[in-house]
């Protein structure tokens, strides 16, 4: 049986062993959400960067910019860290330049594995079903909250192990964890991440369209997948 | 109102603020539940060392030597890591001094908060008082295993938030994560901690009894302090 493991921070990750396994980057609010919705809606690929630098760079080659800041769009650049806003440049077929902080860290240190895919709740059957095919270890990595670990990535982490629960074995305190937050919030997963002060603080820039939209179940059937750096349809 | 946060494990105490604050070190299987039994069974002081060899020191300057290595007493010390054995160990009023590889972190990690405290199920009560006499914001700091997140910390972190919920502001994922995991265990705390296999490895070793005992609330109504490098009753 194949182990599932779930990391809670990339401020851990050196802690497991990545090699050989599938890693399932988790940034629900709002970055593997918007990849997922970008992808799922006919986006080429997307590059992750860290800094606002190197986004305006790759704008300049053509890419469409997407940056945000403190839950809200940068000056100069095309969109912000709205999934709409992906699934509109999705029918362009264009590229998507993006830089988001903890995602990016999630992303980047999760090279080593032997996939790195991008897991949310938008396309969380999908990866489910992906993961299984693939009959290797996976590590589920919460991209969490400057380092911390964040509520939303911990209940999509629960949610997908309770998908997989029966295929995998969890010997990993963190999945069992996650389980048990998933099993808590799951009759109301808004309600209970509102106790949460990221969601409050996005709550106050009027992006509660985002947030429902982010903790909607499989409303596309893509695995968007890494190779190299960037993003693409698996 | 004060604040109270949850850090999950040593290795992410470093984004915390522990400047002002009280915090309350969780290392429930078994550090601090045995640190717990030994203060209140009347132990004099415990003196916590990373190493073997510190520990040795010690035991030749007249402390109980306590030392374990993967669940079993080390060869050449006089106890173990049972709090059966603190507490005959309190009777005799000695100090004991004690090698633990997970809690000697957290509170080595811990020593620039204003209070470093000592919480487990057998004091939890005792800690919650403390605490909120104490007046000032609170850290609850995971020792967990090897530096990953742990079930049986978590579930305690949990509970102890569960008892200052009201009196304390919880701006904090961690926080609110742990308490879902107590809420979700907290019908059957001993069947949900029999699915962590570091609970499953301890089990082998046949200290079933310890593992009992460390979940039971309320054995002790004292509080182990940090003064200096040994722990005393507050």
């Amino acid at each position: 049986m194949n182990r599932l493991e779930v990391c809670l921070s990339p401020e851990l990750i050196h802690l497991y062993d990545l090699e050989g396994k599938v890693v399932v980057i988790v940034d629900i609010l709002r970055a593997t959400s918007c990849m997922t919705a970008g992808i799922g809606s006919g986006v080429k690929a997307i590059h992750p960067v860290a800094s606002l630098d190197e986004c305006a760079e790759l704008m300049k080659q053509g890419y469409i910019g997407a940056a945000e800041r403190g839950g809200q769009q940068v000056e100069g650049f095309d969109i912000g860290n709205s999934p709409f806003s992906y699934m509109e440049v999705g029918t362009t077929g264009k590229k998507i330049a993006v830089t988001t902080t903890n995602g990016t860290v999630a992303i980047t240190k999760s090279k080593t594995a032997d996939e790195v895919i991008i897991g949310s709740f938008l396309n969380i059957s999908a990866v489910s079903d992906y993961v299984k095919k693939a009959d290797k270890d996976l590590i589920i990595h919460c991209a969490g909250w400057k380092g911390r670990v964040n509520l939303e990535d911990t209940l999509f982490a629960g949610a997908l192990t309770d998908l997989l629960k029966n295929e995998f074995a969890l010997e990993c305190d963190s999945a069992l964890a996650s389980l048990a937050v998933y099993e808590e919030a799951r009759p109301d997963m808004m309600g209970f991440l509102e106790q949460s002060s990221h969601v409050r603080r996005l709550k106050r820039l009027n992006i509660e369209k985002d947030i429902e939209f982010c903790l909607r179940k499989d409303e596309f059937a893509v695995v968007p997948v890494l190779k190299g750096d960037e993003i693409f349809k698996a």
